[in-house]
């Protein structure tokens, strides 16, 4: 049974506490939080501790909190033995100012307390100093996920970057297609099976294979007439983004 | 039962064929195309034409090719009998120039000969000209959807842009993303969950409160460092979007 100490209480560490508690192979014996913050999410079992020096010896002790606040919250544990992992995506494993072993444990994911998630499908990345905290990590990552990947923080960063675009710049798409739908009274609902498709198809042929439109096309008369219906902001997103495709594909 | 003759043989014409085919209700009797590519798709049950001037008689001919052709083919058509209906999102009805009664019939998804879709989930937007061929095209789009929507021309038009937006665009931010993951040799796959999740999310969370990533925070850190390693043309749209974004919440 690996010993794991949960610290923090954000959507991140809320997937976890839900991971850690469902795994046979895991002991989740502990969580802080400095507040009550969403103490009514969290399983009542697990004790819990505000005192950062009341924290209990465990294998690995996984920070899930704000990536600003990392470094300056490392340096409050004092302990040497355990591995401390820090859960983000865009910092380096040299963030963590801690005593103890360092590693990563980046659940890349969009995480909301509100909505569920398929937990042993979402991909956790690790990374560790050294072989020994590799083969804990592995052997606890593999306890909570299907899909572990090593990868080292040069390539964790690139990889951040790729989810900006996959993740946060394509739900703004769809935002924009929301507030099109809006102004015209169209229900937006209309659009949830092409959107639903769309991330669907791309899970078994290349993003490149599967772009279809007016820009792949090429056809300039019905770009003109989309950009000649959009607002200011809108139209310079939809100029850009189609000028780039048109240069991918002719 | 409904007679239907389908013409075309493309991406849309090779769904509707399936559908056709499948619907209880309705008795698909012949298909058109002005040559052989893509027969090897289609059931060889169903009577083929090359010649527009042997069509059959049917209630509904439904014209599923490009958009630019849809005038001068449908100026071939000289019968009087019958709706005749196109399937183009960016057409108007009057796009049809046939003798016949005008409508359209336009299928919002994303279609591959090659990747199947789940038929009666696709949202059907109708448009006829009078009220009795309202009932009739409605009566079709309830065999084979269960999400059909009245949308006239006008509507349809900015439906059509939100859909560039919600998959054209979409697709090309994770087409974006694999050129990271591509370029710095990480596996495509470690993203896939994440996007089929940011299409799930917003079946119940709309696009507007499921935003996350550092331009929602307004991170400037995050964002500058993020520039600074991207190419000229990732650059001006991760730029570009987060602006959009930045300006949106704060």
């Amino acid at each position: 049974m690996i010993k794991v100490v949960l610290l923090g209480a954000g959507n991140v560490a809320f997937y976890l506490a839900n991971v850690l508690t469902m795994s046979k192979n895991i002991n989740f014996i502990q969580r802080y939080s400095r507040n009550i913050k969403n103490d009514k999410y969290f399983d009542k079992n697990i004790p819990k501790t505000n005192n950062i020096n009341n924290l209990s010896k465990a294998d690995i002790y996984i920070i899930a909190i704000n990536d600003d606040a990392i470094s300056s919250f490392s340096k409050q544990l004092f302990f040497k033995d355990g591995l401390v992992v820090h859960t983000s995506g865009s910092m380096p494993i040299e963030a963590l100012k801690c005593k103890a072993k360092k590693g990563v444990l980046y659940p890349l994911q969009t995480f909301s307390i509100n909505h569920k998630v398929e937990y042993h499908q979402i991909p956790i990345c690790i990374e560790t100093e050294n072989k020994k905290d590799k083969e804990l990590l592995h052997l606890f990552a593999n306890c909570i996920s299907k899909n572990v990947y090593e990868i080292n923080s040069s390539k964790r960063e690139k990889l951040h970057i790729a989810a900006v675009f996959a993740n946060n710049f394509s739900n703004y798409m769809f935002k924009l297609a929301n507030d099109i739908c809006d102004k015209n009274s169209i229900p937006f609902d209309i659009l949830k099976p092409l959107i639903k498709e769309t991330a669907n198809k791309i899970q078994k042929i290349s993003p490149i294979k599967a772009q279809t439109g007016p820009a792949k096309r090429n056809d300039n008369k019905v770009i003109e007439n989309h950009l000649s219906q959009l607002s200011e902001n809108q139209k310079e997103i939809y100029n850009l983004v189609s000028k780039s495709i048109i240069n991918t594909y002719n």
